[in-house]
């Protein structure tokens, strides 16, 4: 049912294939990538974007760089090579966690003992990335089932962003939750906000679900409210970015807003997320900072000028849902309803 | 201070000037229209909008129609000249109702009896004409003055879609109260909604503000409630389409959202719109039927797919914000606190 965002086709001497996701929604194209530099640039290009997507691409990355070295070289200038491969890439995006998390971890494992020889080498690293695709496709289908029952026969989504499969492995998390629910055979409609300024909603989370199936609406962020006051909501589901210790959680901007009106017609809001978005070492979202990104993205998103010259603009990319908002959090590690830090702690330390 | 956005230049063989609304907000061009034709094409591709400014608009025309006649030629053609410009004027666009009111007004302007002459037609039909252009620049002054108070020093205020002048002769309804509260010389600043999906608060909103040198940004629409959060919203302030006989108001999707965050936050919501925007026959907003558009104003705004093809659109161009969430109603005869039935009905009848 799923397309796959990214994969490693054939044996060590084979290549990556990935979704370029800067066509979509209006053509659908699998990118073959055959060297180092290509997979840079598809991650310096938002060919693949998602924190966990770029991990991945970034670990397959690791294994072509070693591809061309001849078999019978010796293995010190395998993991030479390995290791500029990885510098390389990690300056394709240089703010993105996941990127040097999936670098290093390709690195200790090129150290593992069992690896003699250049051959070794090459499957060592090509088993270590299909691992770091593997652990995050599990993840997400953990994320899913745990959700996937909050969705009844004959409910209506609304979703908010792009908390999907072309951000991650395959699945995603907000519509894992609905791939599982799907998959498991209920009838249940989505309404996806388009998601401004970057309309990652219109763009991409129609796109999925259409892919999937699965009877997708697109509106205008501003009609979720309308839609709720006529009943045509029965629970929202979300992705976070960032999950504080009392379960304040940071999301696109919009989300808030959504959580609120939520609240405000007595709608279940749900957060699905794995518990690596948890940061316990924040107390609560006063303390995440909001990043302001370009006044362009608001004035010239659809290719073309829609407000004045040099008018001011305000653009925060993300905003603070209040833990009092979210009725539970659904991670791959299990359900946390009304969380707060104490239920946060017992479920995640 | 303002710019007009239609007048008439010279005496009766003068002719209109109107602001081409769709150059704004990348180029002001003031319009020169000599004759019926014109002014039919003006209405007809919205180089003209807004229902005040499109009656006005017509009126005008109207006597651009008869001016041609010869001054000695017979009062009975001019008259059948007047009306056969007015049932050409009425095809512009057949839903605006103030365009036929308008040119009813005209119509019987011309049968006054004081009206004898040719030269005598053309004079009453440029002083029906005005009168047209003053009682709406009146009424919108009246409202601005109205609602002024409510803007203190140092206030922040949110507003949503264009209620402003170009929609009318001047002064707009819920821009009104902010230009007369500047014209008081208080300091305020204002946040400008876009307004997906047609753009009206990036292009015209921020445009009319700025032009009036009034502190005005830019946000999306899903970036109010994160603004209300954080404090940095004093108080709302929209038009309305439509209020039914219980203080219920149709406007601008997106409205309801806003005022249901209002109150979770706190923050007063006004609605500033004339008295002819009561429908005192509709006992509550559930009677009011919400037009739905069509889906590339959603999918293809500005000349470009942003979603995948065959995908369902939800396009309502309205919301009903019930009476509950409005702090008060701001009309030319005064201000509703509180709007129900009864106040209502006793301000209004």
């Amino acid at each position: 049912m799923l397309i796959e965002t990214i994969k490693w086709v054939g044996d060590v001497s084979g290549h990556v294939e990935l979704i370029d996701q800067t066509l979509l929604p209006n053509e659908f194209r699998m990118l073959a990538v055959e060297d180092v530099e290509a997979i840079w640039r598809a991650i310096k290009t938002l060919q693949v974007r998602g924190a966990p997507a770029i991990g991945i691409a970034a670990a397959y990355g690791a294994v072509l760089g070693v591809r061309p070295i001849a078999d019978n070289a010796s293995l010190n200038e395998a993991k030479e090579k390995l290791k500029k491969t990885c510098d390389y890439l990690a300056t394709s995006r240089p703010t993105a966690v996941n990127l040097f998390w999936a670098l290093e971890r390709m690195q200790r494992a090129a150290d593992d003992n069992n690896v003699q020889s250049v051959i070794e080498l090459k499957q060592r690293l090509l088993i270590e990335a299909r691992a770091v695709r593997d652990e995050d496709a599990a993840m997400c289908r953990a994320i899913g089932k745990n959700g996937a029952d909050f969705i009844k026969d004959g409910d209506s989504v609304l979703t908010h962003c792009n908390a999907g499969g072309l951000a991650t492995a395959g699945y995603g998390t907000a519509l894992a939750v609905m791939f599982v629910a799907c998959e498991q055979g209920r009838k249940f409609c989505v309404y996806a906000d388009e998601t401004r300024p970057l309309l990652q909603g219109a763009r991409l989370t129609t796109w999925e679900l259409m892919q999937a199936g699965i009877d997708v609406t697109l509106i205008c962020d501003n009609m979720a409210g309308h839609l709720m006051s006529l009943g045509k909501i029965d629970l929202v589901i979300t992705g976070a970015d960032r999950i504080a210790a009392n379960g304040d959680a940071a999301n696109k901007i919009g989300t808030y807003s959504l959580a609120v009106l939520a609240s405000a017609h007595n709608i279940p809001f749900y957060i699905a997320a794995p518990s690596s978005t948890f940061d316990m070492s924040i107390a609560d979202g006063t303390q995440i900072t909001i990043e302001q990104r370009a006044a362009e993205e608001v004035t010239e998103s659809f290719g073309r000028r829609i407000a004045p010259e040099d008018v001011k603009v305000c653009n925060p990319a993300f905003d603070v849902t209040p833990h009092k908002y979210i009725t539970a959090l659904i991670t791959e590690r299990g359900i946390i309803p009304k969380p707060n830090r104490e239920n946060i702690s017992r479920r995640l330390i």
